[in-house]
């Protein structure tokens, strides 16, 4: 490379719909920014042009369109185009990425509907993708209370109706059990208000990107 | 499964541009129609609905809109596709599956082109892919003679434009190699007359039918 190589920091928001994660990434988001840090906010799925693209060709058509196989093979493509248009050139130029979702979610989820391919999940991020967040924030909250929250919006309501509140409660103790395997994660109590939350995220992450 | 599975058998074509691969597994179908197998004959890129989707998506914008790692994921997923619609139903069946193209042409060009994700060319496919063909028909040619072939025709035209007759040697070196590595493959001399291959091919195909 010849030059000293920066490298910025790569934080992620984790959690089951409802939980707060676009809130709480982008209030992040802009303390960082007062703070003086250079921030890239970005989410997933998608993330950059080519992301989207395969994005959308996954949502088109009948459910059962694409298999898990086949899905996990395009999350993963698209990953990698987000990784290298989007996050590692920001991380390369020292600044400060914070993700609504990533690989975690992956395996989360995997876990709750396939728990055959999680294995796969892995060796293929492995592989193909490599990047691990630096820090990684699961919002852990009630799936009833986030799915009163969740119901307000569109959106999440659509999922809350594929997966229902007791497959929520699986994945939130996906999420808990990865958090449990690796020192990136910290659980965040979810239920507080979203201030509480916040202050609590904030001064979290003011202290990792001091120390690191 | 409850009940006996029949499986049929899953023969491939590889070889450079212009050396008669579609002309040839063409040939092979008819006549093993004629000898009373149910013959499933397909191609690779594409082969099923959603690989002709994907692989849309990677033809079209400009020529770096994807990187390598990214479209090896993508063909991929197309491949897995392909597979799970098209080939293994077919085989599940007791058909024989004939296809033009597989994953070695994916080994051989990856060979040229980024010989560093030759291995993980290996390891997706084992990871997500599985299958390998039962045997391989590898027609190999004077890339010369392929070359005047394929001005012939403007889709083969034009991939020789991109890589050139050089190239094309390095890419009939790395099939020769592929071939000397597994005992599926049949080289098979396509510098002869298109009637000589065929009952080459022939021969060989009726042999393993009724050995397999």
């Amino acid at each position: 490379m010849g030059t000293a190589r920066r490298y910025g920091a790569f934080l992620t928001f984790e959690g089951i719909d409802g939980s707060g994660k676009s809130t709480q990434s982008r209030r992040l988001a802009e303390v960082l920014r007062q703070d003086g840090h250079d921030v890239v906010l970005t989410r997933e799925p998608g993330g950059s042009p080519g992301a989207e693209e395969i994005r959308s060709l996954l949502l088109h058509g009948a459910p059962d369109r694409w298999s898990a196989e086949t899905e996990l093979l395009m999350f993963t493509a698209a990953r990698r185009d987000h990784v290298e248009r989007t996050i590692q050139p920001a991380l390369d130029a020292g600044k400060v990425v914070i993700c609504d979702r990533f690989v975690d979610s992956t395996r989360a989820y995997q876990g709750i509907t396939r728990g055959d391919l999680r294995a796969k999940v892995d060796t293929l991020h492995a592989l193909m993708i490599g990047l691990e967040p630096d820090l990684t924030f699961l919002i852990d909250m009630n799936p009833g209370v986030a799915h009163a929250r969740a119901t307000k919006r569109v959106g999440a309501e659509a999922r809350f109706e594929n997966f229902g509140i007791e497959l929520h409660a699986t994945l939130r103790a996906g999420f808990l059990n990865l958090a449990h395997r690796s020192r990136r994660f910290r659980v965040i109590d979810g239920n507080k208000s979203e201030d509480e939350v916040s202050g609590n995220i904030v001064g979290i992450a003011r202290k990792f990107l001091k120390e690191s």
